[in-house]
């Protein structure tokens, strides 16, 4: 069933639309007041992703409070990892901590290939739901980390500057790191394929720690598999790949299959689209921190951001998600200086 | 007075020499048992930058120990904010922590235009006595951080992966945030001419967090000042500019007056020195983690990344600091494999 606000789906398809369509990554989120007060009956981060119903009221809100033209599950990257077999917490102004990390064959032996509608029915629950409350407004993403960065959470066993121990493994045991980066890849297709099926009209694939990488390094143990999950999903839904600070990867995700290219706000937009060609979509790529600006700038810097990428072949964005102390005021001036611009 | 082994300056100034010079950011370091020695009796990592002996002392053993072509002053970035009136503490695995940070004009207005001589004489002596004890065998280089790495610690009070705070500062008050760093660049300049005037033959700026910039504001608050210290030193010494991150700025940085653009691994290097020209030289740019690798994997690795800058122009160096946990015999690989190698 088409939505009724189709925008999205028109622009990431190249079709000329009368308006650029616009959606926030981490919409769903503490920038919002409704968000959290979710989150304070819930407890914790986990809890609230891992309930259907609260990841669904807390999906749509942004649609109602910010008037964007996509909903995006709230969900994070990390459940992939923890339907393979290694559970992690999500530790308050900390971030993501794994008690068990992967260090030897037999580790990523014992890990399951995982199964989306079983191992993963919670998410695959709340996009049901979300589906059925959002009656058609506006589309529903669905994501999932692509396998270098879940990858490198799996080694690292939390967030890192240099994800260094990550990068060592690649560099003393390249072969098991293509085993597990063949395992995670596995389980992201039949996990991304059962949210397809579950009702997601586009699945985005964040490649959160791309940046760390050399562009050689990216090639062979980023970019394959995000091929191969792009070749997986592409006759389905389309496709975004968003690889935040590897600028040097633009070019090798523009020959996949993706349907949109996402961008970081350090990326240029005119050099992007050369790079990218004329045949897909990018999306982004404001610099979350303008929002902290008054008004008349962010109005300013969003047209000029619009007019930059031009009328066609762009999802307006930011290039990382909201951050947490924005004021949502200004990120409902963002939204709705791009609704109201016209080419 | 020409130092001996003098391959460093020569590559600088763009000579053809018989072999590619190398060093390493933070060769004096973690990475060393005889540098955890010294680090032992002292208590600090602030202690030991304070204490003119012992940071000569740590200054030479990389030239004694890996057989680098230069030294580098061992100091920290941090200590101009200090001299301006912020003193910081640097807290074990954590990072360093500012007590007070700017958010009016007052606090602007309150920091004074650091002295070099004056209020880090401790570096400057450590210089002297450096140059001293090397007696001619390398060059020495003198550093300082740039002032956007500068000005985003002293707002922000500590690291950070997004530098939210500091970006805000630049968005909300621009006037004031190039305020701070005109007083930054001054206090710089006056610092990096202490260090050329006590014996430094090369002096590089540091510009950590230059890629959570966009381009253009890069353009307006790091690079403006950045070419400031440039004009100010580039008739002293050759000047370094290692812009981390920050693809984008490349192209920027090649039109100061600075005589070597310092790249990052994620910067391919033919499309590098495309865009800074042939006029200038280039330093870096292996991966750290390469040295976690095997010996083979270090040589071949490394022999590659010779052939990909070729005979001239060319600094060999890693695209960050040695990493603390990288054994010392890997140092001495790469080390040897660019001392050994003939084009």
């Amino acid at each position: 069933m088409k939505p009724e606000n189709d925008l999205l789906l028109r622009a990431a398809s190249g079709e000329k639309t009368e308006r650029t369509p616009v959606w926030l990554m981490r919409q769903a989120g503490r920038v919002l007041p409704e968000y959290r007060a979710v989150r304070a009956k819930m407890g914790g981060f986990k809890e609230l992703v891992e309930t259907p119903e609260f990841a669904c009221e807390v999906t749509i809100q942004p649609v109602d409070i910010l008037g964007v033209d996509a909903a995006i599950i709230f969900s994070d990257i990390l459940v992939i990892p923890e339907a393979m077999g290694l559970p992690y917490q999500m530790i308050e102004s900390k971030g993501p901590w794994f008690e068990k990390t992967i260090q030897t064959e037999k580790d990523i032996q014992d890990l399951r290939v995982a199964n989306g509608e079983e191992d993963l029915h919670y998410v695959i629950e709340a996009i049901r739901l979300t589906k059925a409350a959002l009656a058609g407004r506006v589309p529903l993403i669905g994501f999932a980390g692509a396998p270098w960065t879940i990858f490198a959470y799996m080694i690292e066993g939390s967030g890192s500057k240099t994800f260094s121990k990550a990068k060592k493994f690649l560099y003393t045991n390249p072969a098991l790191a293509h085993l597990l980066l063949e395992k995670i890849t596995q389980s992201t297709v039949h996990y991304l394929k059962a949210q397809v099926k579950a009702g997601a009209d586009l699945v985005q694939v964040f490649d959160s720690w791309a940046g760390v990488l050399s562009p050689e390094q990216y090639d062979e143990f980023a970019l394959h598999y995000i091929r191969e999950i792009c070749d997986a999903l592409s006759p389905l839904v389309p496709v975004t790949v968003f690889a935040k600070d590897a600028y040097f990867a633009r070019a090798g995700i523009a020959k996949t299959s993706c349907r949109i290219v996402g961008l970081d706000w350090t990326m240029d937009i005119a050099e992007s689209r050369a790079i990218v060609g004329p045949g897909k979509t990018l999306q982004g790529n404001m610099d979350p921190c303008l929002l902290y600006a008054d008004f008349e700038t962010i109005k300013k810097e969003t047209e000029k951001m619009l007019r930059a990428f031009g009328p066609q072949n762009h999802i307006a964005n930011l290039g990382h998600g909201l951050y947490p102390d924005t004021e949502k005021d200004k990120v409902r001036c963002f939204v709705d200086t791009i609704k109201a611009f016209r080419f």
